[in-house]
């Protein structure tokens, strides 16, 4: 356990130490010529721009926290250069609808406001897209299931600073806006200000990243972190927060980070300015998710007939998260393509922060977590299973239920930018000589593997209800009715 | 429209007038012989105590809001007999874990406090239980899909008790006692203080419905209302707010209103009292659902053939909602299976109300709608659609999803105690000479009808996820792998 000052124990985790990391031969040529980075790191879109998940095993293997190594990124451009030397010089504004409009430093920020540091977990919206792009391909790139990392995140809480701005009658709205410059405008984004006024929801604006200032590639000097929404609305190279009265105009907040309804193609999409527009599609709170980490994608287990020191069991591994403040409340496993389900245990590392002492700072900024009942972060579940009872089944599939009862489908929601695809998490188990091979949904990018793939080549309707596999009971014994 | 005293207009809706009530001749045998009710209400445990649900159409016929004739009903014993001259002497505390103990009748209630009043749609957690029973019995008594109704309530908001009775360090819930005396005790629950002291999801302590003092089924003279939680949270006939470190240890509280794993039987059940206290699988925000109202189960509609002055489409129409103010954002109707879906416009009533004018002022109490952003009540949704598509169609299947893009399941999560079931609702329909018929799941209570029934009855396996059906792409067109 870490130590405190006081000599005694901190309950709660903190970061792994990130390896020294350094500019890398491929981003030489790239306008991030002055971003280092890590070479696990998967990119997702070519050289550039940077837009990167890590294996992932390595992201589940360093635990509850992801050092800013591991965690994905995901940039619309080229980062901004700031120099350190400037990085307290970095000011923003907060404007718009509010009767004292503030221009400050990022120095009287720290000088000025409370400072808080709160464990959260960032999620793409496009988590697991490589799933939809198999089935059909949508207008975004191909994540697989490690666009989603935790951090323990320091700054100013976000309905402090508004409560000092004073949001006038009428306001509905918060815009953000960075300073990254892209094709159609600076990026941007809203949320309702009713939500950044809540403090139960954590919204902040974080100088500070697992106790460093921030990686250039997570918004260096200064971002939003939104707990429990996806990562599109945390803008980074924080330079505007605009009150409205309406939602943000800007062209990403419009055009992207959105779950049109599934019967709209890429074709129609083009002419349908309304939908667009059509804030019911916007995506704020994360959907409730899981993914299966081990068995890893390729991973081979021995089978050695029982006995002696032989591995009877094997434990599988994984983790869950929902949204908007929910907690991941159970985490099912199926051998038989959901007929039967069992309990895998869930822990909540997240929770240990709540039993800090009182006025604990960390990072300096205070924890302030134990009287908040939401969920910010991630949790895992594990589960040791017979390795006959595997190598009887034909998959192994998981799906977690939150705590409005609201559980994982069985079936994909194909919608044309490809958002929070979140069915049961499917591995295959293949039988060999002697061992079992793991076949996971899909690999990232546009590594090939992955039973999605092999079952489309191979003529499979991925989207029967059943994989493209023959219905239950079938090819197997009868189904029963009474689960 | 109805008119203000002003002479202006009221956008938002405003009760039906109820219907003259009297003591049924089947209550007179029972301790609930002082209690007026409606004769169209379905009896769902016998005829004492009172549960019941309207017939499904009667419920969608009376609008966004529901009178007290055919709101459900939940008792879980006999109505505590309150005269009215003794309703504004009617006494309740607020105790426990509170630096300032408060004990006050509602007249002081009415008096001392601001009222405010919301639009609030309760809903059973065991509404569509019945679906649940026949794939297997639960310990639960078979609901329709008519446990759900709205009203205008009229109270205290809870934040504005709790300010005044000061929780105190370590306190984390406040539980509820009515004055229902029943085998196990007063019925009673708790919720978490932290959401009760939080205004924006709206709980409150309530003694009007639809500009009147409650019905004695609904709590007479005095009840919490939850907007966005289960019915079972907002409890009746209240004398006792306790605010404790602890979930209340009411029996009530731990076995019932609780979705335990599905794989625990109900013999198994019996020997898990930790399973039961887990509150992770306790019901507080309610889950997605929705329901088609019409056609309504039986229901014939003629085949003409076309042409002339015939029908030539068929509206379908029918009610979702969401929990913990969330929003449905969209309803989709299918008549393939889930291959593909169709769109059906909804309307929100309840955004009328955030229309009114700053300050009004509605059965005595604040409307305070406007600046809230989350919803506490259903919609509506319907869609047209041409005879002979239906003709072609073997089942007309809808699902609805919320703002956090989670959409109902395909597969019903049975448990042991059948609450919270939200799969896909189905109709079936059926091709006559001249006509198509209708089929719903289920009917409610005792009564027979549904395809369910019918579907196991002929050995058909209801769970195999095509609802006993051979797979989808069988016996019709081929499934397309693409939507």
């Amino acid at each position: 356990l870490p130590t405190y000052v006081d000599g005694s124990t901190r309950l709660y985790p903190l970061p792994p130490t990130p390896r020294a990391a350094k500019v890398l031969p491929e981003d030489l040529k790239t306008p991030d010529n002055h971003v280092e980075r890590d070479p696990r790191l998967i990119r997702l879109t070519g050289v550039h721009p940077f837009n990167v998940e890590a294996p992932l095993s390595d992201l589940y293997d360093e635990g509850f926290l992801t050092t800013k190594d591991l965690h994905y990124v995901r940039n619309h451009g080229a980062v901004p250069r700031v120099e350190d030397a400037e990085v307290l010089d970095w000011e923003f504004t907060i404007e718009g609808m509010v009767s004292n409009p503030i221009k400050l430093t990022l120095r009287e920020l720290i000088q000025t406001y409370d400072q808080v540091t709160y464990p959260i977990t960032l999620v793409c919206a496009g988590n697991r897209r490589k799933e939809q792009n198999i089935v059909r391909k949508t207008k975004g790139f191909s994540w697989g299931a490690a666009g989603v990392s935790t951090a323990l995140w320091t700054g100013v809480a976000l309905p402090d600073l508004l409560a000092r701005a004073m949001p006038t009658r009428g306001a509905k709205y918060v815009c953000f806006e960075g300073a990254d410059k892209l094709p159609n405008g600076y990026y941007g984004t809203s949320v309702k200000l009713n939500w950044a006024q809540d403090p139960d929801r954590g919204m902040m604006v974080a100088h500070g990243m697992n106790g460093e200032p921030l990686h250039p590639d997570h918004g260096k000097p200064l971002r939003i972190v939104i707990p429990g929404q996806i990562g599109g609305r945390s803008v980074k190279w924080l330079k505007r927060i605009i009150v409205t009265a309406a939602p943000s105009d800007n062209w990403y907040h419009i055009y992207d980070n959105r779950v049109l309804p599934m019967m709209i193609s890429p074709e129609d999409s083009a002419n349908l300015p309304d939908t667009w527009k059509d804030e019911r599609y916007a995506i704020y709170d994360l959907n409730t998710n899981s993914a299966i980490c081990y068995p890893a994608h390729g991973e081979t287990v021995p089978l050695t007939g029982g006995g002696g020191g032989a591995v009877e069991t094997y434990k599988l591994k994984g983790y869950a998260y929902a949204g908007g403040g929910k907690r991941v409340t159970r985490l099912e496993v199926t051998l038989d393509q959901g007929r039967t389900w069992m309990l895998a245990p869930v822990s909540y590392p997240e929770d240990l922060y709540r039993l800090a002492p009182d006025g604990e700072v960390l990072f300096g900024g205070r924890l302030d977590m134990a009287w908040r009942e939401s969920c910010f972060c991630w949790c895992f579940w594990e589960i040791d299973l017979p390795l006959s009872r595997l190598q009887e089944a034909g998959d192994v599939m998981i799906r977690a239920m939150d705590d409005s009862m609201m559980v994982q489908p069985r079936d994909m929601y194909w919608s044309v930018l490809g958002m929070m695809n979140n069915p049961w998490y499917r591995v295959v188990i293949h039988k060999e000589a002697h061992s079992l091979r793991f076949e996971h949904p899909t690999q990232p990018a546009l590594m090939p593997g992955g039973w999605m793939e092999r079952v489309k080549k191979e003529g499979g309707n991925i989207t029967n209800g059943f994989w493209g596999e023959k219905m239950a009971g079938e090819d197997a014994a009868p189904a029963q009715e009474e689960p």
